[in-house]
């Protein structure tokens, strides 16, 4: 007999694919908190998950103009704003290129992005054209690998203060705010997805979403990876 | 001798179109604004525009995603913002609510869409999609239509007041608001357009996309006049 899954039962999915499948897994990510890359392969990071930065905010208009309601636009679209910055605000990008500057990079080096490796733009470019294609549902899913985001965050930053001093510690406020942004976009994202996904059909697709996007940051790993040598 | 034309040549260009094609040249504008329109008439007026003013936020969020830069972003967003309102403000779809309560129906009314014609349903998905799929300079330079707007929302609102007695005074607050936000939103959209349409193919792209999007306004009345039988 075929039921639809409870509720309970997609969350326990959705939650069961970060241990299996989120990049703190990624070797790159475990050397990086291990403390054993060189400054060259930490800027190598910087400088490609630039772009991934880079394009966040226009994954989120597309998911923007996507959604179903007005009352679903105005809790995504902070989104953008957080990312972007307003008037008052500087935004996660700007305190991207602080976390650049601490470790060495110039705002314009990371603009003119010749420090992407070409596997992480193919990754970060799937990921945008996602949420410009695919049903506002899958694409807000794919959004929930935030759920697996804050612990992780709170495990890099310990562990950048304490093995790579010469990192100067203002650099790292970008994941010190995300913290908390994070958990809250998490939350409404679950919740939407939760109260959408009531077909397992629907739940399938959810479930694939998550999946999909814990490989594009995996892959973007994988590029940064193999872009500065630590494979070598 | 093929030469690229000036900024003010392409300004001109745009210009020309407003007398030429905007929507305030219609038939049932004119009717309108002439105050002959039946209390139907004018409220099937109001329930068609309805899903334009519906379908505009995504419209936005679809150039947002398109949109070249942070700083672009962050000048466009408020597009969205205008419409769907925020914690502090009620954004435009709730006040174009209040002016279908002024003419007599209910926001489930508007909201069921029973009211919309196939044709304006078509023109508006039209323009949705067509900023969906051009390029970020194309779909800026179909908004243009706001340059023509401010003049003509400030004599309709004059001939509602005069002509239109049992509409009542405070539902026309979707065009009094609506008036400064025109302005500032033509003025930059204009800026951007002359700064970046700098060859003669570009500026050709920008006058046909805002000659399409008179057309979509156009038709919208189109559908609006047959459906309420203004031809009649």
């Amino acid at each position: 007999m075929v039921s639809v899954a409870s509720d309970s039962d997609l969350v326990e999915r959705l939650r069961a694919i970060g241990p299996q499948r989120y990049h703190d897994k990624h070797p790159f990510h475990q050397k990086l908190v291990a403390g054993v890359l060189t400054e060259a392969q930490v800027r190598s990071w910087v400088a490609n998950r630039y772009y991934y930065q880079k394009m966040i905010p226009r994954k989120d208009a597309y998911v923007l103009a996507s959604l179903p309601t007005r009352e679903h636009r105005r809790e995504w679209i902070s989104r953008v704003t957080d990312h972007d910055g307003d008037e008052t605000r500087p935004g996660g990008t700007e305190k991207w290129f602080a976390l650049g500057r601490a470790v060495g990079l110039t705002d314009d080096y990371l603009r003119s992005e010749v420090g992407v490796a070409p596997g992480t733009r193919f990754a970060v470019d799937a990921y945008v054209e996602f949420a410009h294609h695919k049903p506002w549902l899958e694409a807000v899913a794919s959004s929930l690998t935030e759920l697996f985001g804050p612990p992780v965050m709170a495990a890099r930053v310990t562990a950048i203060v304490e093995k790579y001093p010469w990192i100067a510690r203002g650099g790292l406020a970008y994941f010190e705010d995300r913290f908390d942004l994070a958990k809250h976009d998490a939350d409404l994202a679950l919740s939407w997805v939760v109260e959408a996904a009531t077909t397992r059909e629907q739940q399938d697709a959810c479930v694939a979403a998550l999946r999909f996007k814990c490989d594009v940051l995996w892959c973007m790993l994988d590029a940064t990876a193999l872009d500065c040598g630590v494979y070598r």
